[in-house]
């Protein structure tokens, strides 16, 4: 088999650069080791920066988003027993969607299917060779045959435990990683969000999240202690402890509870690869880092990846102008790096750190009312948190 | 002996604070443990805060500062061998002033002097008693005499270890702190400044600062380990270290080197003392809270702290409204706090931190670029250096 760029992954990174390929006539492949349904129901992230949601829109692809997804003007920072609005839209004119992730791999399945994209489940990448050669090829199993599929370029989008980083020389990579002392016990809960807009709490006990996927399916987050075991906790010690971390002095909130239908322990972790690409080899998304949750960044760096790596391909094939591709690292790296910086300092302003004393708390909460006081400073997390444009 | 305001302390607040007093026709009484001379020539700060000097100056002891120091509109933040400007003057509409505290305390001592001020130089207070009465004492030994002043309201600006904490009773203070696992090797020298504004430079090696006393006095600093003696560091290994420090990639700036006439070792810390009063006792500047020098806000916190005390002292005793006076704490703590987590985060900000990994150094590096590239990140700095207005 043969395609101009080989994608390997079809989480929405991986499915979005064959789709902006796609609109400017230049093939590809999209190669997942999982099935199809798997792929539509992986429960992930759910806030795109307003950039990115513009790119889906542009791209015809965003038409459901908007239709059925929530524009968010505005996060509630809670602390002290208070609620303080950080009015993205008037700090930076721009907003946040909420759209869960799985929705939009949805989205761009149906699309690539429609536009009858080469897309093939159930296919899992086994090795990339030739990376060095201008004829790299990825050999992959599907439906019980090893088969070969070769490429101008590869994409590997096939996150943190993918072939792809993998793929790479240990003499050209180098890795920067930092380990979170905690984590967040997530749950999905049958019942209507008891906010409007995402709540990041931060009491004594640590941090809280407020989320929701739908109005009548909501979620949230606890830091725990790393090596928590989400079993030993109770539907209602879950909400018990929810209900403490959000609660207002005022007592002027009430925390809506319902069944839980999943409730699971995800690690807290900082990692990047550089560079994002040897050879015809790039790596875009999870394959290349990772950021800690808090933020909101893991989505919409993986999409702005595919973006810069959109426009830097369609140079290079249409227009055999190089630059953009042979610049690819360096540019995607900025916004990584600038992302890495922004979700570790949500991360560490919010959560209660192992061995903070009296003298960190008071930090921290000068540093939070500040933020609440301070147009510059809530300004600063704005322009981050709805996405930099360029950077 | 009896006046109204007995201060403890002749440093740049419990002058100016004798003074601010005078101006409203509060009597005040200065006992100085130290002689003028030394009063006069102990080398401190040398940033004044916008606000700062213009409290100065409309207090009518502001003129040489206006004639002889020197309007700094902006620093140079220097990192990854470029030299970076932030704009304080664009960004804010303030400036900083340089002059040095040492000056500030001689104008302040000419004017007292001139005003008739009661001011005693060794004259070092050994007790303070009554102070949950309406008329505390404090006590003190001035030409070999024990004595006694009586006061309404006694103010101690007598610095860190000064006898002022010390008496407020341990069961209603509670201390705040942190040490820093560096210090500030300092170093005075006769040579005219390489440079019209400060430059904060961070190195891999660490941090140094360029800063100035006059047209011909440099004043420079590395980052240390704690520990280390100056007596270990030659003159050569200084200026080479701090040449290497400050260096640009592209060369075109030079290190001036001269002859050092002073080289010392301060240690970092931050601290806080809560409340700031209890009784009749007020706590003003380092008596009640140190921060670390990059943020340059050790003085304009204690000369802050003085001009809320001021305004309500004269509120107080000339109009018996007392309410300004019972907010005192309140006030100023939330000035030092925004303070202490400014001097904080200045500091992690340019010092390498032992134990820094890589991951640690490339996330500092999107943190600088940031603040030089995003208006609103540089904002929050230059807010916070010129002084917050109202807080």
């Amino acid at each position: 088999m043969r395609t101009r760029v080989g994608i390997i992954g079809a989480g929405p990174a991986g499915l979005f650069l064959s789709h902006l390929l796609h609109l400017a006539g230049i093939e590809s492949v999209v190669l997942e080791r999982r099935d199809r349904v798997y792929c539509e129901q992986r429960q992930r992230a759910g806030i795109v920066e307003h950039g990115v949601a513009e790119a889906l829109t542009a791209a015809g692809v965003g038409e459901r988003m908007e239709r059925e997804g929530f524009r968010h003007d505005g996060i509630d920072l809670r602390f002290d027993g208070a609620s303080h609005r950080i009015d993205l839209a008037a700090l930076t004119g721009r907003s946040v969607r909420l759209y869960p992730q799985t929705e939009i791999v949805r989205d761009l399945i149906a699309r690539r299917t429609d536009d009858s994209g080469q897309l093939f489940f159930e296919a899992e990448a086994t090795a990339i060779d030739g990376i060095e050669t201008d004829r790299p090829r990825i050999r992959f199993t599907h439906e019980g045959e090893e088969q070969v599929l070769e490429c101008d370029y590869v994409v590997a989008c096939d996150g943190f435990h993918g072939i792809g980083r993998a793929s790479l020389p240990s003499d050209v990579i180098r890795t920067f990683e930092k380990v979170y002392p905690f984590g967040w016990l997530g749950i999905l809960a049958d019942v209507a969000p008891s906010c409007d807009e995402l709540i990041y709490a931060h009491h004594p006990n640590g941090f809280a999240l407020h989320s929701m996927r739908s109005e009548s399916v909501s979620r949230l987050y606890l830091q725990v202690p790393n090596g928590t075991d989400a079993a030993d906790w109770s539907d209602e010690q879950i909400w018990d402890e929810l209900s403490t971390r959000f609660a207002l002095r005022d007592g002027g909130w009430e925390l809506r509870r319902g069944p839980i239908t999943d409730k699971s322990v995800t690690p807290m972790r900082s990692f990047v690869t550089e560079p994002m690409r040897h050879g015809r080899l790039f790596l875009a998304g999870d394959a290349a880092h990772i950021v800690p949750p808090t933020g909101a960044k893991g989505l919409n760096l993986a999409m702005n990846d595919v973006m810069v790596l959109a426009e830097a391909l369609v140079a290079d094939q249409t227009r055999g102008d190089s630059g953009l591709l042979d610049a690819y690292s360096d540019t995607a790296l900025r916004r990584v790096w600038r992302a890495m910086h922004f979700s570790y300092w949500m991360t560490t302003l919010l959560h209660a750190q192992p061995g903070d004393d009296a003298f960190d708390a008071r930090l921290r909460l000068s540093h939070l009312r500040h933020i609440t006081d301070s147009p510059a400073a809530a300004t600063h997390l704005a322009q981050n948190y709805t996405g930099i444009p360029r950077i």
